[in-house]
């Protein structure tokens, strides 16, 4: 796991991570990893995230089944920013019930439903 | 501009925002905004950054000339970060003359190039 050591965690430990459909290049969600989340994902193929809410580990899809396997772990040039190219079990990565987390846009200076 | 108030800034005034290619749905590169710059780019049509490094706004492409048009702006579900649907002017993203900043993965316990 050399990579950890060429990452660059914020203050928190955390770095972000794009979740993206391998297939489609939608882009479902973001959300956040420590480097015991990463590793995690590394060895097992599926998306671990660490909530910053209830600051714990968080299994995506290990109470909606929507699980991500992973495709590939893309990392941009100053290493601050992971993209996930995932395949998203039960085509749901939003707890909103939607495909995507981004199902809103901004227009006329409001944020509306698309 | 109603939207600054249902956006979700970080402690430092700043939401990500990631720079998908509006046609391809490349994931070009992931910055930061604050408000001041959201407005900027959206009453201008170009994508403006805040520099975390510099502390000041940030046109891109102001001194490379690949400029970022606006196409779309999208929100998340809980209103923290933003993705700009963007046409690439010149086709590169990134300062190291890589269309996208994504041009690494990691492999093996190790980031290589790809």
């Amino acid at each position: 796991m050399n990579f950890l050591h060429n990452l660059k965690f914020d203050d928190n430990g955390l770095i972000p991570a794009i979740a993206q459909d391998y297939q489609t290049g939608e882009i479902l969600m973001v959300a956040y990893m420590n480097a015991e989340s990463l590793v995690k994902t590394v060895e097992t193929g599926q998306a671990t995230y660490f909530s910053r809410s209830r600051q714990a580990l968080w299994l995506k899809g290990e109470t909606s089944g929507h699980f991500q396997n992973i495709k590939e772990i893309l990392v941009d040039c100053d290493a601050d920013t992971v993209v996930l190219k995932i395949e998203q079990i039960g085509g749901i990565a939003c707890h909103t019930g939607k495909r995507s987390c981004f199902y809103r846009k901004i227009e006329n200076g409001d944020i509306i439903e698309m």
